[in-house]
């Protein structure tokens, strides 16, 4: 067992009990094997994970909500000044830019998204209290006591890490231990992000068992998982086919799983705005289709255009940007395959390949424009909105703007959805035409803005209606709303004041922002 | 067809396509079929249904919040000033006492909280608005676009009634089409409801296919209702088996279900509280195991007291109760079968008899109470703690506050817990011992009152923990948290000001209460 890197299990780094297999990272830049072999855990690193983390449930949620708070600043504090290691160590096994994205961007976000997690602790911002004199009923969102599951995607090494990202963050603000699974895209990167979150958990007198790490598991064990009924709840990023699995294992022991999923984002130019700067909107969805190689969820897969000269042009415009560029590296051996295959059913399904469509040595792929009709598009809409997780988007020519308002209707659930319009307002009326029909079918709706880039804002969404996500009502980004999806809500009914919890008790010393008797404020109640 | 009464779809009330099969209402004190025949709808009705809900849809999402709010309040209306008749049509089908239950608590209940969903509304108490001005995001809660299916129950035919109860209410606030179920044991009771919000719905100026009803259809007609992506939520109040199965369709299809299943509503008698009243006490536990023949969520089916004089004291006065009282009458046949059954199964789990335990004529049954050594419920706690549906409750007696604290942690999920306390405070050591278990496991901690009794209220919590609900996190009761259910999250990203939904643009003549940059304020937004 020693050949192998240990994992983080009940406060300590140990051999994993039973892998039978390791693994290591890939270059995906070079297409070979680099780093340590990391331990393929079987049932009983995951039985112990799973006991460790109950046990430390109750204690956990009983720790002040200040030593939650201090952890993970303390941790945030610690990947900023782990920066040059872990952008190396994310670079190497990723090949994604070291600047801006993982430097400048990636990072400061990861640590930014821990602070603000660590503000609605302290300020209980998360836990809505809420409170009715009249009747002598107390209410607000208190943790789970039981373990959060997270499952970390392959495309966000810092900020959606399964044990630095938004899910962790949020599964500890509301103070329930987690169980992270790794991606075992980038091994090394979450090792060292564990080492820091154990070094700084160690210093914050909250129980060693909050925090456990695995880096990989086989997905029989992880529906076994998915599906034990002492978990509290399941946060996931990944892949719709095995999202749903891992759904159905867990919605049948009825643990909640938010899961994000799949998205096309799809992106809307009304005529003024494609008049006004159809250029420069080339150029634009471009940059947003092959920044970080396309592999964000929020990549904008189908774009829809005006049909005639000005969209002819776009269309023109944007084939040589794509057709211009050099091929991009892809995470995987796996995401260039998937790919290559998402590809040929767009084409298979009426698609025309305008640029692009080869992979490349390792796991590179050319930066790919399609094009269809809008009635082909409509006649095969399943078919033409399935996601190609990568550098590769769909143009659609719309006849008018009706035209658009059918494509919008044609969408399944998705992350995002994009209008752009005229700086004049010229477009107003068509925006209301076509967001009619987008607006329920997306989670953000977006102006004049191509949909990559997610802001770790309280009024953000990052989510949307099934399929894009299993629920919703829930974001995965955003404190304190990112919070909410790994709470129960606790009535207190004729309970004294000196048996409730702070937030919900007469005196409000830290200030709480509660809803006392229909309306919100920070006083204290007096009788 | 026309032999049986008609169904409510699309505005209008028309005979049902295809019901092969028609039912009657019971009434249940003399277990006779009363009233007319109403239909079992099959396929042609339920598609019916969904598509002119489905067609209403959007219309309803962009209806002005008065408009909803005036429907509500003449709705509310409209029930108070028939009193008269849903009570006598409600008192016959279900054997409820006209007074106090049906006349003086379920049925303002029930406007009254049609008035709190209206109240909501007109102050977008529901939305939730969050505005991040350094962004420019903005949030809110907003409709879900699709039909929102509700199935009632058979024990409160006004207050959880497809057409008129919370799920409606809140569904209808949240601004979608509600397809309503109703309970086949008091048809002409929904029957009634349906008209009178029919009526309401002509006069509201809304889409007139917002409100439909059916009165029954069979299991797999349920079932693949349950699973049709069409739809965009279900609510739900009624049996574990039931539910879990249509939650197992609703989950396949990506649609959420808010289950209300089952709850035995465990009652910790502490030992001050037991010397400082023990025998009164002892009439509470029987005057709210009785009421409404039991046939309550929130009915105290599992009792736990100190071993000892005081606790033999208290089980000898709560014996003479029980033994004392006439039989019950039950909603139906069936819920006596089940009765019976459940009452058997808990007496082979090890519960001895004190008191009852017999069917009577008609639908009747014997309020009973079991008796239990704590060591016996821990060795057997998952038969000893199934739900039995009626008046029948099971007394453990507890060693010590130990032996009470880890018979709480062998609860699990429930609607409600109590803890009964001693006035002085005396017991609140043991309270806290207690509680620590018991907080995790009920979704409203209650102090020193029987749980039965809920009221409509912001700081409510009718929902708990897996199994008692399917979601931890939400309310079917109390407004405005359980609109939530029936709602998405959307965000809007750079949209301008005019394209924005009225409670997230700059100014707020209405006042709303938001959330903009961290505070919650009624101001508007100024550059």
């Amino acid at each position: 067992m020693s050949t192998f890197e240990p994992v983080l299990i009940a406060g300590s780094w140990r051999p994993s009990a039973d892998a039978q297999d390791g693994f290591r990272a890939n270059d995906p830049a070079r297409a070979e094997a680099i780093g340590p072999s990391f331990p393929v855990s079987g049932r009983a690193d995951i039985e112990a994970a799973l006991r460790a983390a109950s046990d430390a449930a109750d204690a956990l949620a009983n720790a002040a909500p200040s030593h939650i708070a201090d952890f993970l600043d303390a941790y945030a504090a610690a990947i900023d000044a782990d920066a040059d290691r872990l952008v190396a160590l994310a670079h190497a096994e990723t090949a994604l830019p070291a600047e801006p994205r993982l430097r400048s961007v990636e990072l400061p976000r990861t640590s930014n998204q821990l602070r603000q997690a660590a503000q609605a602790v302290r300020g209980y911002a998360w836990t809505d209290p809420v409170i009715d004199t009249r009747n002598g009923l107390r209410a607000h969102r208190a943790p789970l006591h039981k373990p959060v599951l997270v499952f970390g995607p392959n495309n966000f090494p810092f900020a959606f890490n399964a044990i630095a990202g938004s899910d962790f963050a949020s599964a500890i603000a509301a103070r329930n231990p987690v169980i992270a699974k790794a991606h075992p895209s980038h091994p090394a990167t979450s090792q060292r992000l564990a080492q820091l979150a154990h070094d700084a958990l160690k210093a914050s007198g909250l129980p060693a068992s909050a925090v456990q790490m695995l880096y990989h598991f086989d997905n029989a064990q992880g529906l076994a998982l998915a599906g034990d009924t002492r978990l509290g709840a399941i946060g996931f990023t990944g892949s719709r086919a095995g999202g749903l699995a891992l759904k159905a294992a867990a919605d049948k022991a009825g643990v909640p799983m938010y899961a994000e999923l799949s998205s096309v984002n799809p992106v809307f130019v009304l005529p003024g705005a494609l008049a006004e700067r159809g250029d420069a909107l080339a150029q634009e969805f471009f940059n947003s289709c092959t920044m970080g190689s396309g592999q964000f969820c929020t990549n904008p897969g189908v774009l829809i255009v005006p049909q005639g000269a000005a969209g002819d042009a776009f269309v023109h415009t944007a084939t040589q940007w794509f057709a211009g560029s050099p091929p991009k590296v892809l995470f995987s051996h796996g995401v260039q395959q998937n790919l290559a295959r998402a590809l040929a059913d767009l084409l298979a399904a009426g698609a025309e390949l305008l640029a692009g469509g080869d992979s490349a040595t390792g796991y590179q792929f050319q930066p790919s424009l399609l094009l269809v009709d809008g009635e082909v598009f409509l006649a095969h809409a399943q078919a033409l909105q399935a996601e190609a997780f990568g550098p590769v988007s769909l143009v659609v020519r719309s006849a008018d703007v009706q035209a658009m308002a059918a494509i919008a209707a044609a969408f399944e659930g998705n992350l995002t959805g994009t209008i752009y319009r005229a700086a004049d307002g010229s477009d107003d009326a068509q925006w209301q035409t076509v967001a009619a029909n987008l607006r329920a079918r997306v989670g953000r709706l977006i102006a004049n803005k191509m949909p990559t880039g997610v802001a770790v804002s309280p009024a953000m969404n990052h989510g949307g209606p099934y399929p894009s996500t299993s629920h919703a009502g829930f974001t995965a980004v955003g404190m304190p709303a990112a919070i909410h999806r790994f709470t129960a809500l606790h009535s207190y009914d004729g309970v004294p004041d000196a048996l409730l919890p702070p937030e919900l008790r007469d005196r409000n010393p830290g200030g709480v922002q509660r809803l006392i008797d229909g309306h919100w404020s920070d006083r204290d109640i007096t009788a």
